[in-house]
């Protein structure tokens, strides 16, 4: 091993590759703490050149490799196990925004730029990249591409996997797959992006991103209403989009239990109470005035329990900061068990329902705290409270589990609608997802990692 | 083979196994008229189940599948080879509207339903499946999503493969994959579906989809106006997405010749005479007026040399027609060597003057008819004269193509955009395509389709 560990200083320099406890701690815990890896080693490759050799030598020893982006995952995707015999790839250094082009609506980043980093070269450059999530200042677009991550814009904009034109990635063998001509039709065979997105590094290491710019909006009307139940919700959307199309461009409820949470560890932001609260936003070019009239019309003809329209964006930013404060109260909160569920958007009441009736039957007096994208059919739902004070919560983590993906599975739903798999939810997925796909999944890694070098101890 | 043909007839039923030259002719001459396919028969399967089960018997045969949808294709890919020993498989008779869900805006049919059919179930349920082509009323979905299909609506939706939510595939061993769920949001594994799209037929065969369905537009505003350069076009096609943002639902673009063109074959139609003309349409729900109104002002701050507002439905139509019109009237006005290129919207103007310059010097008079949608980077590039009289155009198709595919692969383009590659372009994929990513494709192929009965003789 020194022999691998000396030529992989070589590559990536030495003072990018981190071997004590204290140097690779930050890589091995992950978000949410739940999963305490050991590695061989921490590398920090400096370009797309030294991530291709330390592959190349990686495979010449047989030493299996963890990519990680912003350490932002909340499934351990991105810790190594605790062998103390992979190598943690740390993409940060590929950091350079390598091209705005504005006539082609396209930006192309590096993998270990943040979110953040790349919607503000959008910006500056008079464009929008949409992704928009809680953790937009650290993760990073590798992550955001491996996970196929989503957030509050997907009903508009759609996930990453639809905001990516093209990918550069360093396959197995460590050669270098790059295609990021930024073309909106391409049909010259299989689109390969497509194998990298979502795979959480199995099949290669994304190393850079062409990425589909939008206009810059200089209108939004913002609006928190409440109203009585979960299928009033659902009609108000599709009411949304007939009248204001893709100007529509966010759609997020919060149920009675997460606006407690809220109250409780925000309470000069939380007026509302409500069954079901809300939260609206139309985007638009030009004048914001009729966009916020039209808004303000269309309520006016609702039947709503509370609601406000923001008046001016410091209002605004205060709507949106109680939606986004929602995980960090839950945190303060307590544990709970979480799920990230989607199911086709006409199901989701009915989810809702039969969820919390069978919740309720299995364990009396459960906290249910669902909120999340009710656009994309998608919520985190997060179960507490199954026992006295909420003690020894995780030893009915199965048996919850069980209740809510027997559900969602029932109505064609996925127990991984935007936060990928990773370890926590390997078993789990072994258990609902069609043997037949997984099958396909596990040639397909064969014939690309023949090695099992990518990534190993992961769900494929 | 008698005991395979016999057995094929007991699935699909003897009327449905097409054997003799009258009866399998309109299966075997592609609709360019440039292949000539001798099948061993034609097996017309009515369910997915049918469709399974004449897959396991060609894999027992190890006989070969060439599957068939409107037949449609401009490069040969549906059509067999001479050999007498490929089963064309055609899939007209899976043709059900399995499911319309209004709430989910999601729309199930089979793979022989045609794009036309599919449309008009989504408008019968207020939707809207925005993909548009010329050949809408023959070719089916199956084609659709096998070829990626694009067509006049991408700009603002996406192609074929942006439209799909899940698909039901029949392997190459004959299982059946079903992913219709309909699901916005997924991050159980790889996006398997991926795999299909664009693939013509050669990892297995589509047998039915899930697309994404969209509010039906109760306003169109639509103008074809005539500007001096493609340079003016493309800023044009920035600015009116600063402004309206997705309610730019199409902008296409027409050269010179291709109005001469329209002129020969529809005078009555075609008042319009300027370097470029553009067709633009809004899209929007509510109210047509203030949509026209908001379209009329923009342009009348513009400089522009020719232009019309369609002031009712009856004009709009007719600016349509001049731009689904131009196909025919090409073909009534000789052969032509065609492209389907495209390239980064910002390369646009240098492709269409360096093409011109390298065309013209290589082929004094040559005549270019190029139009297309400008919005996605794609051209329809269409070459004649090369020599007097337009004769033996074709014996200088290989230097033709030469020269457009060697300034399309310099600024980053694409040699098939949106209608694929089949047999026609096989040979220029294999030159220009990056020999890395037509390996890893083969990788794939073989991995699921290792004796290569699906669909062979084409480009994988």
């Amino acid at each position: 091993m020194s022999d691998f560990l000396s030529r992989l200083a070589a590559i990536v320099g030495p003072q990018h590759l981190l071997t004590t406890d204290a140097d690779t701690a930050p890589f091995t815990l992950d978000w949410r703490r739940r999963y305490q890896g050991a590695p061989l080693a921490v590398s920090r490759p400096g370009s797309t050149v030294e991530v291709s050799e330390v592959v190349k030598l990686c495979r010449a020893h047989k030493v299996a490799i963890v990519p990680q982006g912003g350490n932002t995952s909340t499934c351990g995707a991105a810790t190594p196990d605790g062998s103390g015999r992979q190598l943690v790839l740390a993409l940060r250094r590929l950091n350079a925004i390598r091209h705005v082009d504005t006539d082609n609506n396209a930006l192309t980043v590096e993998a270990g730029v943040t979110l953040q980093e790349a919607q503000q070269a959008a910006e500056a450059a008079g464009r929008l990249f949409p992704l928009s999530l809680a953790s937009q200042g650290t993760c990073q677009i590798g992550g955001n591409l491996s996970t196929n991550a989503g957030g509050v814009a997907v009903l508009r904009y759609g996930t990453m996997r639809e905001l990516t034109l093209g990918l550069e990635a360093v396959l197995p063998d460590g050669r270098v797959l790059s295609q990021l001509q930024g073309l909106r039709k391409d049909t010259t065979g299989l689109d390969l992006k497509q194998l990298f997105i979502g795979a959480e590094g199995q099949l290669g290491l994304i190393t850079a991103a062409t990425l589909k710019l939008y206009p810059l909006p200089s209108a939004h009307a913002t609006a928190m209403v409440g109203v009585g139940d979960i299928e009033t919700a659902i009609d108000w959307l599709n009411r949304l989009r007939d009248r204001f199309g893709d100007r529509l461009t966010a759609f997020e409820v919060i149920d009675a239990s997460c606006q407690q949470v809220l109250r409780r560890h925000h309470p000069s932001l939380m007026p509302f109470s409500a069954p079901w609260l809300i939260l609206i936003e139309l985007s638009d070019g030009g004048d914001p005035a009729p966009l916020n009239d039209a808004l303000v019309e269309w309520l006016s003809a609702q039947t709503m329990t509370d609601g406000v329209v923001a008046q001016n964006e410091t209002e605004r930013r205060k709507l949106w900061t109680l939606r986004e404060e929602i995980s960090e109260s839950q945190r303060k909160d307590g544990p709970s068990i979480k799920h990230d569920i989607a199911v086709p958007t006409s199901a989701l009441p009915r989810l809702v329902r039969d969820c919390a009736t069978d919740l309720d039957q299995a364990f009396p007096g459960v906290r249910i705290v669902a909120f999340g994208h009710a656009g994309d059919g998608n919520l985190h739902y997060n179960v507490s409270y199954t026992r006295p004070g909420n003690a020894d919560l995780f030893d009915d983590e199965d048996a919850v589990n069980a209740i809510v993906y027997d559900h969602v599975y029932r109505l064609g739903g996925t127990l991984a609608a935007e936060h990928g798999v990773g370890q926590l939810k390997k078993d789990w997925l072994a258990r609902y997802k069609d043997p037949l796909a997984l099958e396909l999944m596990r040639t397909i890694k064969t014939a690309l990692d023949p090695d099992g070098l990518m990534n190993p101890g992961k769900w494929l």
